[in-house]
């Protein structure tokens, strides 16, 4: 089968072994989002070398339980041990897990991917292809509602106007939380203006006195290292950060600036599929504004460049284009 | 009156006015402890200019409200605004507050201190001058509690040997958790072990393999930069690590190292007066073995010198040595 691999420190669509785990499902892929955290792998992140990709919907093809075949399927991508005490719980932390497309374990930029059957949800028929391959980045998003417990009527920015900072966003909006988006890019402000979120421009925000020690709850979603600067900025004593960018970078932070304010910060990573699928379930999200562009597999590559281009969120693969 | 001040970089001795405000209650302090913080200021930390201390306990000369004259005291340090939102809760993090011997406002070491009846507490007469001291610190300590709610059979590990630390582990094993005291000091850990704390010298903790990642709580009270690396090495996925030092310092962290394990970081502060009396009067920690020295008021400097002594846990200054 043909893969969209990064080996030896470079990007290919090659032809690779299809799998063949009789413990594990076999799933064909056919639709496949591009996330920041795959760009980032490219550029030094993780130390991953295989099949990139992690944001998938497809067709179930075998399975070592039969009335799985055929099922349309979106999966978590934490492959844990399944017996620790951290699988008991999800498996997302599991000391020996492999992570689809990130850690030990080839991904979704392929033809047939393999996962364990507890690993796959099954979409809602009213659900798009389309719609389905957010089904793990909106996981990661609702992750935030998991730990932190506030009201909803409490002052809530998230910095970056990137595809994970739009339906964080979205995510929190859905939640009855009133976000600010604060980004520095026009063009995907107006994307999350067009579907109800307020937005800011991040150099007005910071030239505002006002922004200062403002808000109860930060999301940091711009992959940037000067983002968690601003969100500290920003952040009420007694408030929380939370981090969701993957990035390849480093910190500085003065002890005093956490301690003498009392915040939190929450490091915050992969979610609940089944809430992510309730969101798309209910139409509880606006996701095609989100699709910048849509690429056959076998211009993965070209795909890869525009993912990278200015401008662009959501690029999508589609497997299977006839 | 005398007070030890910190003025022009300089420590010393020195006549000011007696502090006259008929909106906040006068005492005349008795005792009064060196924190870590004090001497932090020494060298550079807060930019705090006046009358040193924040640890005291005395006796109400005059006050707005009689009924407080001729009673003995400690003293919440966090002096608000007394009408703002945060003021309604703590005051901790009134944007205009003065802290005692720290931000805007005199401090401890002197004959006489001023507050607002509402910072007053009253001094069981149970507990003595010496273990009253510590009721600052030991809110401090008891802060953890009201942040982090997890099972008290969980691990828990507090970095830091010194005066902060050993409080804190006390207040842990009080309230049913079975702490862990890690650090430099054969003398310190030696203490701790006398009260009952497990202790382990940070060397062959961090030289053991089975430390790292194994700790639901880890707690920073070592005051160095270092302190933080070893905490994010000792905490488990999904683990919480609370920050208790306030130093003149800055950290360096990958974002990953918090984002992919999900850790949370929690700056800690000051707490409730009312928990750290209950503590004292209902002997729950022992504090005699934390009193590395006394000295009178006006040997000051010389006790200054002496906190600043490798081995020493808490000076104190007695007022009033008649």
């Amino acid at each position: 089968m043909r893969a969209l691999q990064f080996t030896d420190q470079q990007l290919r669509l090659t032809e690779v072994q299809t799998p063949e785990r009789a413990d594990e499902a076999l799933v064909r892929v056919t639709r496949a989002g591009i996330c920041a955290t795959d760009v980032a792998i490219t550029q030094g992140y993780a130390g991953f070398s295989g099949t990139l990709g992690h944001e998938f919907v497809g067709i179930v093809e075998h399975s070592p339980e039969p009335e799985w075949v055929g099922k349309r399927v979106v999966g978590d991508i934490n492959v844990g041990c399944g017996v620790c005490d951290d699988c008991r719980r999800d498996g997302h932390h599991c000391e020996t897990r492999e992570v689809l497309g990130i850690v030990a374990r080839n991904g979704a930029f392929a033809e047939y991917l393999s996962l364990p059957v507890r690993n796959l949800r099954i979409v809602p028929d009213s659900v798009s292809d389309r719609e389905a391959v957010f089904a793990e980045p909106l996981a990661a998003a609702c992750r935030i509602l998991d730990q932190v417990r506030i009201p909803r009527d409490r002052e809530v920015v998230v910095f970056g106007d990137g595809k994970l900072g739009q339906l964080i966003a979205q995510v929190l909006l859905a939640d009855g939380f009133r976000p600010l988006l604060v980004g520095r890019h026009l063009d995907k402000l107006a994307v999350a203006e067009s579907v109800g979120i307020a937005v800011c421009r991040v150099e007005e925000f910071e030239a505002d006195p006002k922004s200062r020690q403002s808000a109860d709850l930060v999301v940091e979603a711009t992959g940037q290292a000067a983002g968690f600067g601003a969100a500290l900025r920003t952040v009420r004593p007694r408030g929380t950060v939370v981090l969701k960018s993957t990035f390849h970078g480093e910190w500085k932070l003065r002890a005093e600036d956490l301690v003498v304010p009392e915040i939190t910060i929450v490091g915050s990573r992969c979610g609940n599929m089944d809430a992510a699928l309730d969101l798309l379930e209910r139409r509880a999200v606006v996701l095609d504004p989100l699709v910048s562009a849509e690429f056959p597999f076998e211009e993965g590559i070209a795909a890869f460049t525009r993912a990278t281009t200015r401008g662009t969120l959501k690029v999508q693969l589609v497997m299977d284009a006839s």
